[in-house]
């Protein structure tokens, strides 16, 4: 909570820059942030070992803290006035889902509009893994660490998860920085470079306009950010490899490759499928190209309003929705290695089932699987598909959308959500869509889902578990 | 073949009833099927015995080949003059789905009608387990009837194979009649009687009319379809344990009494739903029940135009499209025990997340589930999940639908014939609708489903394994 209230300034500062009168928008968060971090710091706890169980809960209920005291400065700014929606929008920005509420129409002060989208860039590698890397660790670190990692298995990079943490953010850092000045030369302010820089790196989707990217209808901002997101959209543990030199090994990591060949595959398909909606093949190249970037990495930008676009395109984006990017990256899904396990442990099962004594292992990036890594990924999908299936059935219980594609609209809702891409396929909640229209029922089933998807399923249903809290 | 062959003269002899210009509809496919299945009887079989894989292979190949020869009545006869349309509607048929192409414009014949409703009755129950039902069996017939019978396990009532399926077959023809009985005291005429009684009994959902059930209006033959479809969805073991007298141990069924469960409440929440569409509750009441036990038991009748119903009630009959019936009853689907399986699959690996040395095993009707039901149950659900997403990305290549609900109803297309229902939730394939619209292709990729929905996936996809045509 005092790392927060300490990132706060940053955003409370931005409105001193620009004169805005958002001062106690974000001094009040600030405020109720040092009591309750610092009273709390004074609580005096007996057994101090993190385990596994409070590490799930500690990043679950962290994450929902933060959420309810991030929604303040919309609502005290009154950008989004409703605690429900700004909460909405909060978590859509900490889960770095990008689906929003906010209606363009009013008025967002600059700095507002910075923390907004702030949230993304401190969301996306991870907060609590941010403090790992400035607060000295005592060991209980890595049950956090693996909670708030996305991926099937969290892989320290050097041996001291301290160390592991502030190499993942300087890594992070670099490329924001990186990105920010070619959007900065591609003609873009300041202000609109960073803002998108932070929304690409995390992985988020919102943007400073109501029609995202395709706001500066440049090719070349198009083809920064396509590129930035497919970056952010790779396990980290590859640039590692390439940056202390050992390129070979990093670029021949089975989830990379896999990664980048559904990219080019997704990439040819729709272009072809939408040439005559873009006008010609480079026109449909560059739209589609810049979608499956945005979907893949579970962005969320869109330069080209792809409601229009016919089923094949969109059965694609859908997939791509389910499948999200590399364990290890900012970005959301079920993830690249878990689809790969889960093809290989399929065929291993079918080859048993033709011939009862096959082997029983399989191997993914050169290695064996350990049995429990293969074992945990089926559970996780199994887990994913029942609460698409029960968040679909619970946002049916609102009317919205009733008379436009009903049941459709809360599938769709659910599936961007729950794999923290942002719009839907759904029209009303499209690329110029709005979640606004959902009951706040509907919204905090929503939260859940984005939580549930930015932190992995696990620390959110161990939430609710009565399990969780007894003693033992 | 030979059985197949046999059972077609019943048709023959139908048209003959009703002087019908059908006898070359059925004589040429009887002229077929006993040239091929006379023909390979002669072939000299070196080893005879039947492992797992060619007990799957078997069931697989001679589901495609009943399909292929009972198309020709429509052909012939040109109720359905496509081939491709005509072998859609004859998976549809023997897998008990319901989908259907046929324009109930076109003139079809009684006796070619009684072939398309009869397909669902012979498919109910497995054709293969009837052949075993007569035939002597060798000791190797428990691996077709493992690949033939719904469910994650095939249990043998009696000890010896035969006699199980001689009992099955007994209980299916004994209620089927009751059923026939009582539709003819409802009013029905005796051939309406027999075909819907057909049609429930393998929990088909063809219909003589084009608009189903609801073209008899009346309560009472809505009703006596409504408990049978339930029926016919639950599990026969339990038939059998009542009637020999084990009662009790019948009814404490756990699979048996989810069912129910399931039923009723989404009957009761339907029913709320639907209210102000019915007029008052009895009315939404009736409507709710029927269409509950439709699509619980997979069969796809219906009373009233689901179509115009809110996403609420739409998102409970997915859910049922997607669980389906009992394992070792006539209906399609997941599976309720299946889902058992899966939910306290789930909820023992979440307790292990907190306590990692908790339990291990599960229990499944009162014993330990042996772990590999578990696992393939678990590998069931991956591999159902792969179906829908690359079958839907199929059938998105189809311009079908383009504008109207598109990818939903190609999404819907996929979960009703994989799960044999019939019946989509997009209007297109609605209550009303039709999949005669889609091109060559998309059928024949439906079919695809609706076989491994039936076949419970394994012997389709054994079939397009490389593996199991290798030698050994």
């Amino acid at each position: 909570m005092l790392f927060l209230a300490l990132f706060m300034c940053i955003p409370l500062l931005v409105g001193v820059i620009y004169k805005e009168s958002t001062f106690w928008s974000f001094t009040a968060p600030i405020i109720i942030l040092a009591v309750l971090g610092g009273g709390l710091s004074f609580l005096k706890v007996k057994d101090k070992t993190i385990y596994a169980r409070e590490g799930f809960v500690i990043v679950a209920l962290v994450w929902i803290v933060m959420s309810l005291v991030g929604a303040l400065p919309f609502v005290i700014s009154k950008s989004i006035p409703n605690f429900i929606d700004a909460f909405f929008e909060t978590v859509s920005g900490f889960t770095t889902t990008g689906s929003t509420v906010y209606d363009f129409n009013t008025l967002m002060p600059k700095s507002v509009m910075f923390w907004r989208i702030f949230t993304h860039w401190l969301g996306g590698m991870g907060v609590l893994v941010l403090v790992l890397a400035i607060l000295p660790s005592d060991g209980s670190a890595m049950h956090i660490y693996r909670a708030e990692s996305p991926g099937p298995s969290a892989s320290k990079l050097v041996s001291k998860m301290r160390y592991t943490a502030r190499i993942l953010y300087l890594m992070y850092i670099a490329l924001t920085l990186i990105e920010t000045i070619l959007l900065y030369i591609g003609g873009l302010s300041f202000y609109d470079s960073l803002l998108h820089a932070f929304s690409t790196a995390g992985t988020g989707g919102f943007s400073v306009y109501s029609n995202s990217i395709a706001h500066f209808n440049s090719t070349f901002v198009e083809m920064v950010i396509a590129v930035f997101m497919v970056l952010f959209g790779i396990n980290f543990n590859v640039f590692y490899l390439i940056i202390v030199g050992k390129i070979l090994k990093g670029i021949k990591s089975e989830e990379f490759l896999v990664y980048l060949g559904v990219v080019l595959a997704s990439t040819i398909a729709i272009a072809i499928n939408i040439i005559s909606i873009a006008g010609n093949f480079w026109q449909a190249l560059r739209f589609s190209f810049f979608q499956v970037a945005s979907f893949a990495s579970t962005t969320g930008f869109f330069s080209a309003n792809f409601d229009n676009w016919p089923a094949l395109s969109k059965a694609i984006l859908l997939f791509l929705t389910i499948m999200g990017a590399c364990g290890g990256s900012t970005g959301g899904g079920v993830k690249v290695s878990r689809l790969i396990i889960l093809f290989k442990s399929g065929v291993k099962d079918v080859k048993k089932a033709i011939h009862p004594r096959s082997v029983n292992s399989i191997k993914f990036e050169g290695e064996v699987l350990p049995r429990d890594v293969e074992r945990n990924t089926r559970t996780y999908f199994i887990i994913w598909v029942a609460i698409v299936i029960v968040s679909t059935l619970l946002l049916s219980l609102d009317g919205f959308d009733a008379a436009g594609e009903g049941l459709w609209t809360h599938f769709s809702a659910t599936i961007t959500c729950l794999g923290n891409v942002g719009p839907g396929l759904a029209k009303v909640i499209g690329a110029t869509g709005s979640f606004a229209g959902y009951n706040w029922f509907s919204k905090l089933v929503l939260c859940f889902d984005m939580l549930a998807g930015r932190l992995e399923i696990f620390p959110m249903i161990l939430l609710f578990a009565p399990r969780t809290w007894r003693r033992n």
